[in-house]
């Protein structure tokens, strides 16, 4: 089995993490095909970027030409997982709903930590679409950018295991999903401080993509990810509008 | 691996015909061990049976002495998973939430047919305490008792094509799942009718089960599913009081 | 009038205080008749234990050949009131949801104080499925074993007023319902602590069995809580397999 | 134990009916006292007229000097509950929600048969804030209005049981509670058609009001039903502006 | 363009600070017609007094002979919108939707903040039956009451900083509404203290009103808010029953 | 004061239309700019052409470098408003939740009549995050592609009155929102088909644009509509990879 992992931003660092853990987690005679997009922000860190983002893994995706079995969007509340599944025959899996998910089976309730404070409601609202907050006991930040997780992920632990704290002892999560692509390889570490499960989302993903493939179903075409109609589509030349920088 | 199916019934035809659906699921490697419970109802269509096939289920579990890596509960909207979780050290996994699952990862909406009209607000409310009825579109009977489909599972098909045919083109679901354990087998036949996928319990749940087990996560300790306390704990002696016959 | 209050675990002791608080709220004429399971749990604080309980409370009361008009279950956050309205020809009244009702006729909102912190989950779920969680505040655990309530109320009575207290003043809470069966004979205390009202379930429940009975209703049998089918049970010889001791 | 029984219309005949609805409730010893507006709508079928109601039905109250142990408000999906439990020091039921707890002590979900279409979003939005609707099947007319089943009830009843089993048979109802307090005596002739329970609120209201009564309980005043603060409130002097007629 | 603003309330000071407000978001061409209702009480803090006052707004409305093209209601969490919607041809907007609404534009959530505790949970229901509580954060109360406003609004502004800075840090809004008509003119205060778009409900009002007139769109007839049906409806005489002082 | 109005896909005969539906909802003194953008889709009926859409708005505003005091994304039921919110220091009004708040000051419920039915639940999930989905009553569709209402939108009308009669009487909507910005100019004829109010999306942005402009209020930038941060972006270069398409 063939699974394509697809990272969210530029970074070939982090897409190297991705693999990495998406490895980890893969069951025996299953292959991790990581894949960074061609364009698109630098880290994902809000809606605009999430949509570019949404679009270069659909485009990376699409001129993939050998075949696969699943796919993997591996960014943390992020955009593109409903549009992958239209764009793909095979099944679509989405690092945010495949760790509540897995979460789900282990406890109660769960909680997430992630990176910036101006993520949380973006992972809420894709939990809040993916038809998973019920048992979402909350959504906690560490104040930690993404790409400073990938440059130095020791420094950031302490950070991410305070809040998960929270999380467990005020918010009353049991189980702990942790909220950023970037994070995978701290679970073993925040596990052992907390005494809860914790779950990496691109591990949760890779079984769940797994699981798809060998159960032989694929993703309903019956009503919304119905395949794109025919229809002209254009692309950009030239460099983007800056947007967001000082003289914005 | 090694995965206990526990049936929630005492039908060993039921339980063989689940333990089917299991190894047809399962990754090589896999090992399925098929259990009946001692004691309990000839099938569960109601709250009291329900109860006691939990309970049931659990001391059948309970005396498996044997290593095993995970626990699947194949009772469709039936009581006892949460016991379960508390009872064992390794995970859990019930086809409800298992089915639920694995079709909200395939469609924006699922739907379930089931056996009968009784058993659905059990089902209803099983989804709603997993917190999994957000995307949950229907729930359907096709008229039809639990040890029928066991009987003559081919005479039910009509029905629950029929019924499942209402889910997807009224109720608006994209993905159907097969609401009783005794259904599995009929998976093939109903998606050729319908062009939806269709999820069996049994099968989703196996792979949910071998999910876990690879990830290294057990269930939660810190409040819902801790052990249960030791304590003096008895059982009934003698035959059970009538219960919903005709002299009650 | 005759109403059928049972207890839900094994406690002589226990049985007596709650038919005690029966007695105490029931009208001139009702009488109570206090019910104790033939097996079971000593005491109910997890799922696996309130199972069992159901099983037994309902074999309780099959056997029970005098006649009655209602039947109370009497522990706070348990399983088995469906099953008893399946098996019962006669109102079945749990002291969960009957507390709740009669706080949400008094304020805004209500909050449930508990002893155990792991069955606070157990009793929002039966909240969940019984409808009533929209005006519930909040529920804390006073950290005091069932048990330990019998033995020696008035240590835990800080305890219990000072959640109740949070529930009021950081919750919003405007009444108080007491969370276990054996709470029973606090509420006076609690109320004059806190300047609100404070339901006790047991007393609660007696009023709205009086109340069903008076206007001559029952269960509707006309889906969920149809009586059980005519079928095989069989019920467990010899002693249980230990669950949750030291060697499990 | 006196029971006020407030009418929210000004029709006489209307009270003495839901007078009499009360009387068969009521317990041995409970006197039923019937309360009739000074002022206000003939009927009450909108929001307009409901306001003045529960203006009319405080004054009403208020002037009454005699002692009274608890209040019933006998308007269905009228407003007037939460300003009357300011007003009063004693307990005060309302028969929207009395009907509405009382249908959920029975079965699963309730639906609620009701006068006018342009009622139904009233009653839905009574149900909302009093946190009751999460086990309401449905709300249906049978387009007869209020002062039409007064003067005529019989003819109105095969428009009501019509409604009635559509809320069983399609939305799923298991229990009927009657949306008007003007349909006080048709709930026997309804249930034996339909063989489910029918729920009068006026009955339900006697009932939950006795309870509180004899419990000892009234509303709470921490917060929402505090006492109105003492301060200048006059009243209009001549006739009042037409409101809905042909000229407005 | 001609809107009537209507106070809830007999203080013609507040009808003209709200007038005040009401003119300064008004377009050119818009004239402010700002009434005072005839009777009714000083203050609106309550249900009893909410519902005076919305039979108070409906007759002095009512009594309004010349033209004008929609209604503002000025009191914030008081019942009488729907009231006024069905007297009145014209759209009709009230201050608490109207903010709501406005912030929502504005944030992913928003907060009230209010003057008294006691009206919270009124205010939360107003939201909830208009549908618009998924986005609210937070209600919180500066225990200032309305009078006080407008006999000293500066001395109030420090409290009602110091909830609306915990509605944004500890809730989590990103807007904050004034929850009080008398709150008119310290939004550009607030806003500076805090950063965060302040919302002024008659201002929103009035802009709102201003774009339902410019856009021809009118109140739905089709059930709601269908025109009362022409019926008797009397009015007090003499003087009203105290309520609420000390010898009630 | 000047409006971008931007369209969602590349048409410019839909731009042209947009344009003249806003200039007819504006104020005296509103200058409305329309923006077709430079690259996407030439319809959006889905989930990647919706992504591509929004990048493409983003970008097309970014470079538009005359003054503007507030912008206006008229895509039904597409993403994009978010992103837009980062990218402009102006408010942003999306047509999906202008309507449905227009609507839902004109009556208690709302139903949306859109093209095709793969995008029911898109529009529903933009409900849905913006948080005004509780008194949405449905959503339908006409069965008819954008482009057709483009090119015929005469012969579209019959199946859309159709789409919205069974919104009124079967879902009780009381308002109807026209689900795509194409059927500017269709709102009359309905109303008059129907007799209930109709939003077309378009001139409800225009209006609440106006609004929050004259209040003098922008987008919060406390958390979720933070500016985008400073960081590399890079745009794909040479020809888009065909989606969706006969060979994909």
């Amino acid at each position: 089995m063939r699974l394509l992992v697809v990272n969210v931003n530029t970074s070939e660092a982090m897409t190297a993490e991705i693999a990495q853990a998406a490895r980890a987690a893969a069951s025996p005679g299953t292959e991790i095909v990581p894949l960074t997009p061609d364009f698109g922000p630098a880290s994902v860190e809000g809606n605009y970027e999430s949509h570019l983002a949404a679009v270069a893994v659909c485009q990376r995706v699409a001129r993939h030409t050998d075949p696969y079995d699943a796919v993997i969007l591996a960014g943390f509340g992020d955009h593109g997982r409903e549009a992958l599944q239209e764009v793909c025959r095979v099944p679509v899996v989405d690092i945010t709903e495949a760790s509540a998910m897995t979460a789900m089976l282990l406890g109660h309730s769960y909680g997430v930590v992630t990176t910036l404070d101006r993520t949380v409601p973006l992972i809420r609202d894709r939990l809040l679409t993916a038809g998973l907050t019920a048992r979402c006991a909350g959504i906690r930040a560490a104040d930690v950018p993404v790409l400073e997780l990938e440059s130095d992920p020791g420094s950031s632990l302490d950070q991410i295991v305070e809040q998960a704290r929270l999380l467990v002892e005020v918010d009353r999560a049991e189980v702990i999903c942790l909220g950023c692509g970037g994070m995978a390889g701290l679970s073993e570490r925040i596990a052992a401080e907390l005494s809860v499960p914790v779950v990496d989302g691109v591990a949760a993903a890779v079984t769940h993509a797994e699981s798809l493939v060998r159960l032989g179903l694929t993703t309903s075409r019956v009503r919304t990810y119905a395949r794109p109609l025919p229809k002209p589509v254009t692309f950009p030349s030239g460099a983007p509008a800056t947007i967001g920088g000082a003289g914005a």
